[in-house]
């Protein structure tokens, strides 16, 4: 019986992996990956069979139980399962179920964790998302609920925080905004949409929330982000085109 | 003038920084460092001159404008300056301060993102942060506050998501009780302390809100996080020891 390495993929540029990740992609003999990792990505696993399973957005994706299967099936075949998911593991994708499937079939796994989505978008943005005196507090949230689950439960962790990063909110914007302001939040908070983070493309559109449908729909069509709270008012200022000659390195 | 580049050290293991963070620090001919970042990372700037600064809990750190000083200072002498933080630079490191001065002395800034400490206790602990149908927000928080904050602002957003990971908490244990308490969460609410996330030492101790101090006292010696909320109750039936093998592969 293989291990299955349940492995951040980062937020998108090859070399944004952590060293661990490269590693273990580069004796994989199959890697089952998210349709959103990038194909410098996956160029690392240079002697594995690829298998996209799952998309983040919707339509179209393998069920979440017969992707449990196909890991299940995998480490039966192979010492080396990597399963690739966008950003890190443990957040908003889906990891646990994996997980406990694999642990009930007596499989090893190991996780390597990566660098999720809000932080390369920090890093692009320039701007903390914690600060001395004005953000203490960090939420990271999705307004995408499965059945029966409860709609706006998320916008309340949201708007207590001083910082809230929204993940795959862009395409509901509106929707993020009458949460939010039912929650509390002023509809002057600062917001700011990134879409691409951590990719060469990165880019951002900064405003407020009362703004938001009209960022969203400027800088909404990649994979976005929504940034809000005190601390996006400062984007607009520091951010600056990514240095393309980093980016690229080899 | 050279390039400050603040670059997150990961968790602690050598091969959980990123390849780019890695690659910067072979080329960096001064790093600036703080006194949690391991041996190990910092050897992975072999042609650097190599300089503690800050320390993460309290006594003795170098103060904050001098720290910002000695980095505008650098960077006339060398092209490449590497500020060297534990996990990520933009989560509770005072990164902003330094992005500022830097900027404000015209001087290039990059920022290279990198694993923050609760995803690698959640690697370790093999516990997703979001389940569906249980967890669907994410907090960050710290109890350790500046000067003029009000002590418990944390606690709102801690205790309005599902899951919450206490940054910099285990030695006021009694106290981020009492504040989840004020702010609504129940004493049952699981809890898992974790040691040295996202090293070879990785240690953790699970129970309830209500047995915190305890389990801070048994297992927050090194630096460690309190994961709060439903998905910590699964930590004692997931977690395994770190393979070692994995840990220490070069």
């Amino acid at each position: 019986m293989g291990t299955v390495y349940l492995v951040g993929a980062g937020p998108g540029a090859a070399d944004l992996l952590t060293v661990r990740a490269a590693r273990l992609l580069a004796r994989a003999e199959v890697v089952f990956h998210d349709a959103l990792v990038e194909a410098d990505v996956l160029a690392l696993a240079a002697g594995a069979e690829k298998i996209a399973v799952g998309k983040r957005c919707g339509a179209h994706s393998s069920s979440q139980r017969f992707i449990n299967k196909r890991l299940v099936d995998a480490a039966a075949r192979y010492e080396t399962v990597v399963r690739l998911k966008g950003g890190d593991p443990m957040l908003f994708g889906r990891a646990q179920e994996e997980i406990d499937a694999l642990v009930a079939a007596g499989i090893d796994v190991e996780i390597v964790p990566g660098v999720t989505a809000a932080l390369a978008a920090a890093a692009d943005l320039r701007v903390s998302l914690t600060r001395r005196g004005v953000a203490r507090s960090v939420a990271f949230v999705t307004p995408r609920v499965g059945e029966g689950e409860a709609p706006h439960a998320w916008a309340r962790a949201a708007a207590s925080a001083d910082t809230a990063v929204v993940y795959m909110g862009a395409g509901q914007a509106a929707d993020v905004v009458a949460a939010l302001v039912a929650h509390g939040k002023p509809l002057a908070t600062p917001v700011t949409v990134i879409e691409n983070a951590g990719r060469a493309q990165s880019r951002h559109a900064a405003g407020r929330l009362q703004d938001l449908p009209a960022l969203a729909a400027e800088r909404g069509r990649g994979p976005a982000l929504i940034v809000v709270g005190e601390i996006a008012a400062a984007t607009a200022a520091t951010s600056l085109a990514p240095r393309q000659a980093l980016r690229t390195g080899t």
